[in-house]
């Protein structure tokens, strides 16, 4: 790690602080520090920001991040958009979320997002932004800022997304995988707080993890690493999209819940779904979780044997990699305790002891929020000149 | 990476060259290499070693490790041992191997490696050893040199293996588990060089896998990443020797191969294997082998599920890490074409296609040999401060 992202992400993470004590932080030869700071402060990265407390011995100035410093976090979903434009320390300066399908292409969805930033620009809350990122939900080139053959996203196969905001908004832009940006909002401000060997994994319309390995995005040889939602849990279960039987994501995803639930309704095996359908026509993930926080056997049988799915290729992935942690997130994290005994109680029979003896296995805590949150911590890494690469 | 370790490596790896070519290979300031090659003169670790070939300009000067730098490389497998002592390019000056019974306990065992490199000391191959390197068996605490409630190793446990031979020997020792120096060994001088995201599966007695990422070797948070010997790939399958059922390792290792052979013999429905086991009252995994090669159906077959079970493994962990390559090694990549055949078309069947399109799944070429080698890895990074830990 650099001199320099060294001091602007303890800038960004602790506030204010005296030189000596950056140069004691980061462990540092105290000159390579003041170097580096004097460089910083003639760009006008960083600022005075007035005497420490006085503790009885000669006062020194604290240094601050420049406050006009502004990045966009933008998170894309499958049906919606979420944007923060946030300080240098990542404190939310204003936020905007509203449906969006990402079907309508790149050019409708990057055109509204331009418009969403543009309309916080005109309220005053920024002049110029220092970086983008963004968070797409499939497969990403971070090398190249594209989309690669996204499933869930049409039209959008290689589209210069980094070059496509970068010239609108003149600055930097880090385009990355939903998943991976989640990992890292978890990591830098959630539950995984300096966990250095994470695994995150996100339960939604599909399931797929993010993993970190020494504190940074692990992304495999082609960027696909943490592609999990097609690991093989059962030879004869069913046909999955990908061609392929008894894929994980086939078994448990919010589509597979909804089938499983709705099926569950109609078959009149538990009364609270077959209430809920007759009322509203569909069901959701939510109705699941709502059933089962309920008490309904059924609701929360499909829980449970979704958690044995999630935690069989859980289980096989400690062993392999003897994580420090695992967070569970998305919107299926909703089903909350019950998915997560089943879960953990799988990994915990199935791995080494050696392995799990400590290993939490826990929920998201940013939740939703993961997603712009990480957003903000790439954009930071990007303009610092950080790890995310 | 240390610049010292950088040019160490690099006369390691590449023989002897001038300052300029090392300064140039390194991309470090200039000043900065011949700083530290002046310390590493002083200290004796390098010498020069004769002027460049003329190109016509200024001829300048070579360097070269000091030809008296010596590095012990020991193999420790359940039945053998194996020694090595090489140069400070790794260079083998002397080996010895013989049967060794890991059982008989760690005061038998070490003070077996003493004598024989004691032998080799007085037949006047070193005077003095620069690092030992050594694996074993099982789990290893690296940090702290002492094996971990290894299953194979009976007395083992915890016996401080490298501050034994560190002071019998008077050099470091750094400890490792055999499939992590296996796999040092592998992408030092096997088939992985210049890989960096890889996988080495060894299969033998047990199965286990050596993880490097970004060209180190991955230990995971409590060191026992890589152990897949225990994933389920058969949730009816076999009861293993560690309580669960359905063990890649209860499907295919050298036992399970054996247990197959002598029922297939048994049940008369391979003449090749029944001839064999009635010649020799047992049978091993190379008479499956030679019964596979001779086209015997029944030897085909076992090989065949096997490479199935592995390949099922497998396949979750190219979706989930991504690598670059994937070596096969230990004793049953004997059963050679056919496992590798099986094992390839579930990987490639099974994982995503944006995982496996460049993806390698080769058999190690450095065979029985990878252990010693990667030892000799391991003690030459110890010695010259490099990225092993």
């Amino acid at each position: 790690m650099s001199v320099r992202y060294g001091l602007l992400a303890l800038l960004r993470d602790h506030g204010p602080q005296s030189r000596a004590q950056l140069a004691g932080r980061l462990q540092v030869p105290r000159p390579r520090v003041l170097a580096e700071l004097d460089r910083l402060t003639a760009a006008g990265t960083i600022v005075e920001a007035g005497p420490t407390a006085s503790r009885g011995g000669r006062r020194s100035t604290l240094v601050k991040l420049d406050p006009g410093l502004r990045f966009a976090a933008i998170d894309l979903d499958a049906r919606a958009v979420g944007v923060e434009v946030t300080d240098g320390c990542l404190r939310t300066v204003a936020s905007h979320s509203e449906h969006c399908d990402i079907r309508t292409g790149p050019e409708t969805v990057l055109g509204r997002v331009t418009q969403i930033l543009d309309k916080i620009r005109a309220e005053g809350r920024f002049t110029r932004l220092d970086a983008i990122g963004i968070g797409l939900p499939g497969p990403v080139s971070f090398r190249d800022g594209i989309p690669v053959s996204p499933p869930l996203m049409p039209g959008w196969d290689r589209h210069p997304v980094r070059d496509v905001l970068s010239g609108e908004h003149g600055c930097p832009v880090a385009v990355d995988n939903d998943v991976n940006v989640m990992t890292l909002g978890e990591r830098h401000s959630g539950v995984a707080r300096t966990v250095d060997n994470l695994i995150f994994v996100k339960i939604g319309s599909g399931i797929g993890c993010g993993v970190q390995i020494d504190g940074r995005v692990y992304r495999g040889a082609t960027g696909c690493a943490g592609d999990i939602g097609h690991i093989q849990v059962d030879g004869d279960g069913p046909v999955c999209l990908c061609g392929n039987a008894g894929c994980l994501e086939a078994h448990f995803s919010r589509e597979a819940l909804t089938r499983h639930a709705e099926s569950a309704a109609d078959g009149d095996r538990s009364p609270v779904l077959a209430e809920r359908l007759a009322a509203k026509g569909s069901l959701t993930a939510r109705d699941v979780a709502d059933g089962a926080a309920a008490g309904d056997a059924v609701c929360i049988g499909i829980v449970r044997a979704g958690g044995r799915r999630v935690g069989q290729v859980l289980a096989g992935l400690v062993s392999f990699m003897n994580p420090s942690m695992i967070v569970i997130g998305g919107d299926l994290a909703d089903l909350g305790h019950i998915l997560l005994a089943e879960l953990r109680s799988v990994v915990y029979q199935r791995s080494l002891p050696l392995a799990t003896g400590d290993l939490p296995i826990v929920l998201s805590e940013l939740g939703a929020r993961a997603g712009v949150v990480g957003a903000a911590v790439l954009a930071s890494e990007l303009a610092y000149g950080g790890p995310a690469g």
